[in-house]
């Protein structure tokens, strides 16, 4: 049953919701994972000083946030070298892809992403009625060459693409997709998601200064503050100032917009998570092969394993991985769901993922 | 300068911001506020309760949040008697305004709500291309009847009242306004901001199962985490199910949602924190009343006390308490901005009030 009252869009959207969160499957299966390894959070936390910065502004939370998140809006641009003028601070990339999107579409506007890219961007081109154009991974890759030829060819107003990839982990130079962007129409915009590039290598990051792209950025990977819901975008100007006219403006936890700070100014404990998920995904790599199983290159903070058949033997291997207490995710379109993709854990995880894995895929029917 | 690869919608919307935060105050006037009593926030903060569990909460704040808020919807459903299929959970009525208006309104749509009335409402419905229609206050009470034979004149798809009142603070009983949507049409809703709610005569809410309301609740007053960043609302389990369809799923602060659950349960911090602001808002009362001014009584946290002449000087008393630290807001529409709204503080703040006033009002040119 649906209320008749709202717009026409609204009852033409699906109920399905892009996630259904670890919390929603603990209910379901009456347990707590004991490995929760499928969201791509990190599990080594954040700074210890965005923590006791965060448990600091507690004291302050009867205060509204400052509603332009000033002193994190202006330690991004310094640290990135670009203007605060260039930055938006939001609810996550979720949210940021959601103000972008209802800023650039309107009902029937075409967009381009991956077929099995990341679901939630596709939610809020739909949410807001535009026409979503697929194209095919290549070799596990995203294909920026592909992805700008079919935004031309069907007038595409925005085009999604990360870099480091997720689901997949995999990688493009800068210059590639800067390369790329000659191809890309002028009243088109390139949404580059790079909420893994701090796991990736230093040639990764494209150049900023470029009308065509926005990118977004998250605290939620490699600085551990998921719960905290802080993303930003990068792009030009005027661009950035278009936000102010939609987004909700006092949004932001202001605990969130105080650990953020912190955390971006503890570079050494960047450092430190950056060896400890560069050692993880080393780990998982191991625990594939000794299970006769091969692990996709990463860039990220995690590691996606080729399974060796189809989606239905590898959704088999991750439900039985699940009933094991060891939640992981998988991708979504042929052949990628050939695959599951794992969290980089600690050393307890994945002990348990080492433990799992071979009965998994023994009732999976290997 | 604007980016023309927006959407015609977005390039038709002013720029302009619903509220210029305190803190953007602080760094233009180069100083802190020494009372900060404009933004009805609670400067009695939260429970106590409710802080150590958002502290403990930091400690998982690596993981992204419930995307349902489970624990938070069940124990609202069950303080209230109704479903947690009745109520959604979101960051703060702001976003869920915003969302709602999204549900219900397409460009051109009517909607309708007092002149002088809350601004973000009216934000966003200008953000979704909505005609507002404004019926002015009635002895600086809103007027129900007023509002749904407009709404019944324009064939508004959305009606906003908030009771008790902001920015003046006065109420109706929940029966009067009950009666008043017996006028409402049957395929308007009413949007019911009961922000206030817990600061108000018993008699003040209204009945919930109604298909006509929607009513909006916050942690943000009563609870003291307006920089947590929690709302919910009520209405209808067909309508509350549509907000699944546009929300952004994971974006609640975990920490917060954590927090808002305990102060849900320490009914004896709320009953601590009424009086406080019971007593605060006779302080308030007394000191308008030393300096031959009247108070519009009030069921909220605030007081709006009368200045006694127009919109010019009251503006003018606000500017001269903001020089001497004293951060205060004033209502939008003539006549109420005869007014200046003075949030509840604590005595502290309270003597500084009493301090700046008579020199703001000399200053003001009395």
């Amino acid at each position: 049953m649906s209320d008749t009252r709202t717009t026409r869009l609204i009852q033409s959207l699906p109920a399905a919701v892009p996630f259904v969160g670890p919390e929603t499957m603990e209910r379901a299966r009456g347990a707590p994972f004991a490995a929760r390894l499928g969201a791509n959070e990190s599990v080594f936390g954040p700074s210890p000083k965005a923590l006791d910065a965060m448990k600091a502004a507690c004291d302050e939370i009867w205060k509204y946030p400052d509603s332009t998140s000033f002193d994190l809006r202006h330690a991004l641009a310094a640290q990135n070298g670009i203007a605060p003028e260039n930055i938006v601070v939001g609810e996550g990339i979720d949210g940021l892809l959601g103000y972008l999107v209802r800023l650039m579409i309107a009902p029937g506007d075409a967009v381009v992403t991956s077929d099995g890219a990341y679901p939630t961007f596709n939610y809020h081109v739909t949410g807001h009625g535009g026409t979503l154009h697929k194209v095919p991974y290549r070799d596990d890759f995203e294909d920026p060459a592909a992805l700008m030829a079919r935004a031309a060819e069907v007038g595409a107003k925005l085009v999604y693409l990360a870099n480091p990839d997720n689901p997949m982990g995999t990688w493009h130079d800068g210059d590639a997709i800067t390369a790329a962007l000659d191809a890309l129409p002028e009243d088109a915009l390139l949404v580059l998601d790079e909420a893994y590039v701090e796991f990736a290598p230093a040639a990764a990051p494209v150049a900023i200064d470029d009308a065509l792209v926005i990118r977004m950025r998250t605290f939620s990977k490699a600085h551990g503050l998921a719960g905290a819901r802080v993303g930003y975008a990068m792009g030009p100007a005027p661009l950035i100032a278009e936000f102010e006219k939609i987004r909700n403006h006092f949004g932001m936890n202001r605990a969130a917009q105080v650990g953020a700070l912190a955390a971006l100014e503890d570079t050494r404990w960047l450092a430190h998570v950056q060896a400890k998920v560069a050692a993880a995904r080393e780990e998982i790599t191991r625990i594939a092969a000794r299970n006769g199983l091969s692990a996709i290159p990463s860039a990220t903070n995690f590691v996606s394993v080729d399974c060796g058949r189809d989606g239905d033997f590898a959704r088999a291997v991750l439900e039985a991985l699940g009933r094991q207490g060891v939640f992981v995710r998988m991708p979504f379109a042929v052949p990628q769901n050939r695959c599951i993709r794992i969290s980089c854990g600690t050393p307890a995880d994945l002990a348990l993922l080492a433990d799992a894995l071979p009965r998994a895929l023994a009732e999976a029917g290997r």
